[in-house]
């Protein structure tokens, strides 16, 4: 019964998508709402797996040569107004403090939305030569903007991130920065989040304020919405001449660097959660997940029970992060629980079992059972995981291919994204005037023009001229 | 040349100890000052510092059965006056954002300046029943005091801690709690830090604003001030109570909780400058060291020697965070650069300890330089590490006893104050009036009642009363 009224108290998700996720967040205890709005109290199996996410990106960025720096939450006014774009980008959507105790301060400071702007500052302090550069900076933090729509995780007004900042000396090393991290954002979305991804730029319509050039990964939702999953960024020097951040070149002359910037944030947790999830809740890729395994033990008063399933967790916490539940709810309670949270594995172990001398191991993404010999546990668990991750990400690329569509006209693609949910790729003269006119026809953005471009048709999806290149459109988080 | 120019570039220790101290920060490339008064850009050197003290004392928060969350950087001004004495004591040194982009809001949010108060609206929606309890959280990050007096790293408007926010169902287990933590991290401080600490309990006037005791472990700087190194505090239920946290207790009856916080600040990274520091620069303790060994290349044009030198790097990866310069700045600039870093050990290897099968070691401590076999690098160099740690430690225990005095009359504690430096530790009666007169008269505030209680005399230092307990006197950082 309990099993039961558990998976009755979250939404249906084909029929209420959005009350089905805030009930998945809710009931896995990945966060509650706190007193203001649109702020998140995130409790500890979101902040296990925040962290998770964090070490292996974190991993991944010490691996290609950048150290972590802290920089203050505080943007003084003027600083922030030095960049033309980037100030109209952020200004409408920062917290501004004003008094510090009871005084009122004498220039406003904003709560960084980014911190373009102070780590400019910081470079201007210590890049002098060529031999400074370059600079491969990431921080870890928080940062406010205030949205008027928010969604747990999804979009808060305070959320949590990484922001890499870099300092360059030629304009191609920076470029080929933008497309490194970009590459390393796809891996750890695909490879890690077993989340597949597009990799590709934005048009210049929808790139960051301030930048020359967005790159971006664009993960498909479960309802056929799109999430910018993370983006890269490259400056040139329109940042360093802003700031007055220069360095004496190879040939003894004032130059200005080349600059990038690329970020992450917990916005990736709701995607983990709208990639995997399914009416049972939350379904976490093994890589991240906060706990691997669980082991349920079956009718654990009799004898011999308690004592083996300890046995197994000492084993298992050598190679995976593994829990061992021997309270006394139910096992049907037990059993919807950690499908609620998404747990990757989960090992039965009861007095037949024992007898045995195997365990039932069930997949948290299809429900398969297997049984595995008590011996082989240390090689059987880490490829079961591996075919959780592998099933995580076959299904969801499944999903996106049969969810993307080509439209050839702009009646076509209005059609297919009123009537259908998903992607839809289609040819484009480069024009903003048309990428205009699709949006206000079908209510959609461009979502990147692909790396990986597909010649569909040789005109422009709007006007017919000449086509130069295929785009992704679609509605998204 | 070099290294002498880079000495003397730093204040002397002994006759400019402020001015020492930021000449370290600034030249060991620990964090720079941004330009909001108070707050500090945190070079890469100082992150890698900052997470390597993270890591230890998270390790210890999980192995005692710890969680992280994260809880927002906003409190409603109302939530933040829903405890008296909190709201007293921190009011004054907030910073409040009263605009969302062009907005003014309608209640004006302060920025933690610590958590307790969003812990309690939290602990208040998801504990109903003593099964829910204890709740043993912890947070890592930032929170913002708009103190006057700055300094960077001790005393910033802007700093990084964690606070451990805990609740229990009974007090004596709330009591445990605060010692508990408290005992971590004096182990922490000693066993990591090498730095000797006094434990003790904070005097009802020094604990903090709502707090029933305070818990404090007290350094003793190199130039005789204490400072408070980390605090753990007990509060009964008065949170509770103020924020109405309750829950149904094993008789089924409504209880109110038992609560304790604590919490330990990047002001560490000042005291371990000023414990081990000395006129050379920075000198670390080896277990939270960003770089534990550096090797240095003697006459690094010579055959061979380069590549020797990649090879040792290569083997002391695997047991140490290691370092290898082979820049072509000169040996005694590299000499005096990791002696300013602080790093803990140098590895001397050149053309005539390549033919002997053996290096030199340099301890940053005292100096003093080891012949190591190579092939005994993985068993020698563990070693030493440990003997540079032991090193300080002792060194920073044996400066604390010769700067710790006795005092028996007020005009002698008043006296010794003022012409010595170090801990004043004499007998008090218990009462404020004679703790506020010790203050006038001498110009120092109480530190803390020392667990490890002496009997010096039978009087207050003050009155002359009977003596309830020894008190630890001193100058704070």
């Amino acid at each position: 019964m309990a099993d039961k009224k558990m998976v009755e108290a979250i939404a249906d998700m084909e029929t209420d998508f959005a009350g089905w996720y805030t009930d998945v967040v809710l009931k896995a205890e990945l966060a509650r709402y706190s007193g203001v709005r649109g702020c998140m109290y995130v409790q500890p199996y979101g902040t296990a797996l925040w962290e998770n996410i964090r070490a292996e990106l974190d991993s991944r960025f010490k691996a290609t040569g950048h150290e972590n720096v802290m920089l203050p939450m505080f943007i003084p006014e003027s600083l922030l107004q030095k960049e033309k774009d980037h100030v109209e980008g952020f200004a409408p959507e920062v917290a501004w403090v004003t008094h510090g105790g009871s005084n009122e301060l004498t220039e406003r400071l904003c709560i960084r939305p980014t911190s373009e702007t102070l780590f400019c500052d910081y470079f201007s302090g210590i890049v002098h030569s060529y031999r400074d550069l370059p600079k491969l900076y990431n921080q870890w933090g928080n940062v406010v903007r205030w949205e008027k729509n928010t969604r747990l995780f999804l979009r808060t007004v305070e959320f949590y991130w990484q922001e890499g900042h870099t300092l360059h000396e030629t304009a191609e090393e920076a470029w080929a920065e933008t497309e490194l991290m970009l590459n390393i954002y796809a891996d750890f979305a695909e490879n890690v989040l077993a989340m597949p991804v597009i990799r590709g730029r934005k048009t210049d319509k929808e790139k960051f304020a301030g930048a020359q050039a967005t790159y971006t990964i664009e993960a498909l939702m479960h309802d056929g919405q799109a999430l910018q999953a993370g983006t890269s960024h490259y400056f040139g020097d329109g940042f360093a001449k802003a700031f007055g951040i220069t360095f004496s070149g190879r040939d003894g002359k004032t130059q200005y660097p080349h600059q990038t910037s690329w970020g992450l944030s917990t916005r990736i947790v709701g995607g983990i959660i709208m990639t995997h999830g399914d009416n049972n809740g939350l379904v976490l890729p093994p890589a991240v997940a906060p706990v691997q395994v669980v082991i349920l033990p079956i009718a654990q008063h009799k004898e011999g029970v308690l004592g083996k399933a300890a046995e197994i967790k000492t084993r298992l916490a050598k190679i995976c992060r593994v829990k061992l539940d021997e309270s006394d709810n139910s096992a049907g309670w037990k059993f919807a629980q950690y499908e609620m949270k998404g747990v990757p594995l989960r090992l039965e172990i009861g007095p037949r079992d024992i007898e045995n001398n195997t365990c039932v191991v069930v997949r948290r993404d299809n429900r398969e059972k297997t049984t595995v010999a008590l011996n082989e546990l240390e090689t059987q668990i880490p490829l079961l995981l591996q075919k959780v991750h592998n099933g995580l990400f076959e299904a969801a690329l499944a999903r996106r291919e049969k969810m993307t569509h080509a439209a050839f006209s702009l009646n076509e693609a209005a059609k297919i994204i009123n009537t259908q949910s998903g992607f839809v790729k289609a040819m484009w003269c480069g024009d903003l005037a048309c990428e205009l006119r699709l949006k206000e026809t079908a209510g959609v953005t461009s979502r990147c023009i692909p790396f990986a471009q597909e010649h569909i048709s040789n005109t422009c999806v709007c006007c017919g001229k000449p086509a130069k290149q295929m785009l992704y459109w679609g509605k998204a988080y």
